[in-house]
């Protein structure tokens, strides 16, 4: 019996996009959906399981109208205005913007690694960084069993993880390829996103820099890693790096345990976790790659 | 007065004609210049400052004519072969190749880090794989003030370091884009390279596999860092990943000291150090990329 009713708030992002792949995919039980987005989206058509619906513009009173869950995908600014309105409303908000996850009433959940910080929502869930989702997922069953005492994250994050617009940059550097390879490698079009080429370019650069030196985005995976964890004062550092790729993260995570381990017993450690998939036959040339996790 | 005699040996792939560049604007003192390459390239034409010479192939007897030194960057094979032959005629072989790198009679020299290794050669001179290079001279000055206990690297390499063919593959991919960024990133075009598409990939994997399950690459950075600083014990680990740039590495480095260390003194110690440009003003968007250091 389909009893739901859910919020999509940021239908026409490339996150919402992506939920709604991922929603046609998994059969709910949810009756109603009702799509927002900025006023700018409003009046905009999104096809769902076969029928057309139009996109709602998000104010106040969108939570007027009661719903059971609602997912934030729309970025921190509004989430912090709207996700406390829909939560007050008796709306349980999922939220995939950085705002709340770092509050301490508010449970920052993987479903992999800590369902059961569910129960303790008081309106409002958050998840993770798209980065320190599939970290903690290979981490927790490690810590569980080896207890990790230190982690050295490097990233080779995708340009999706910068929404439609970093897309577009990458696009755009690979349709004005010049054929000049490396002594004038020129990238004349206008950048949307990125402050800087990110075809043929690593940029250390995610998100805004801090006072500290690290980028918002590093902070994030060191904080949120420690509080899915539940580990506060792990020892933890990160570099996260844009590669020119367009989708999926690949992550370099380098791990110290207290106890000793055996490879093996490691490996089907993680091979036994909940979604994960352990790519690891390098005699047969099977190893984990970016496009491979794409498909 | 230009007095020295040099041959290339490599001269018509990727690293020998880098190294003409070079050389090029070096303005060393050299009075004749040999370049030698295999069967398949002889006879080629080489435009090098403003002269044209033809490539000869590389045999047992060619070095019959007397160098004082060569150049060899044709790959281990090559230098396995050529090289010994090359140093009893009493010709210094500058090696490029992995062949010889760790031999404990051959210098493995990186000019920033430890010259004075020169003078000990035997014949043989050889330089490190590109990716410790230039890690070495960002660490060498930090060893020398702050004693480096453990090394944690995580590369970011680009398809030149696999040659001409690498490039192919990246470049092609780039030219075949169809636009299907997610769902169907479909490549139809003949790698020349590498075993799977490097356009919009990372690939784990450069260099062969060992039975340890580290590549070649990465045992090459481990072994040969710790050849150059001296600390055949130093722990260091390393994962090395090629991404879809055309030039230059990127490197994430996590180093740990036995001293206390005050970051700006550390910041100091690199900017002072030969060759290395510290790009570290935040504020002002200027941080390393590979574009920049491409240029």
């Amino acid at each position: 019996m389909k009893n739901l009713k859910l919020a999509l708030v940021g239908a026409t992002g490339l996150v919402g996009q992506t939920v709604l792949k991922v929603l046609e995919e998994y059969n709910l039980p949810i009756y109603k959906y009702v799509f927002f987005a900025s006023n700018r989206s409003k009046g905009k058509k999104i096809t769902f399981l076969n029928k057309e619906y139009i996109v709602n513009e998000l104010t106040i009173s969108s939570f007027d109208e009661e719903f059971d869950f609602a997912i934030f995908c729309a970025g921190g600014e509004v989430s912090r205005k709207f996700a406390p309105i829909a939560a007050q409303k008796g709306c349980i908000v999922i939220d995939n913007s950085s705002y709340f996850r770092m509050e301490n009433q508010v449970p920052l959940v993987v479903p992999e690694v800590n369902p059961e910080e569910i129960q303790n929502n008081k309106g409002i869930i958050a998840n993770p960084n798209c980065s320190t989702i599939q970290a903690v997922c290979a981490l927790k069953p490690l810590d569980d069993k080896y207890n990790i005492t230190r982690i050295v994250y490097s990233t080779y994050q995708a340009v999706s993880g910068a929404g439609y617009k970093g897309v577009l940059d990458l696009k755009n550097g690979v349709l004005n390829f010049n054929n000049n390879l490396f002594d004038d490698l020129e990238q004349n079009y206008e950048l949307q996103k990125f402050p800087l080429p990110i075809f043929s370019n690593c940029l250390p650069h995610i998100d805004i820099f801090l006072e500290n030196g690290y980028t918002k985005e590093e902070e994030k995976m060191i904080n949120e890693t420690r509080k899915i964890l539940k580990k506060p004062n792990l020892k933890i550092t990160a570099t996260t790096v844009r590669v020119p790729v367009f989708n999926s993260h690949s992550e370099s995570i380098n791990v110290e345990f207290e106890k000793d381990f055996d490879l093996d017993d490691l490996k089907n450690t993680l091979k036994n976790a909940p979604n994960i998939v352990l790519k690891d036959d390098i005699t047969n040339g099977i190893y984990p790659t970016t496009l491979d996790s794409n498909r």
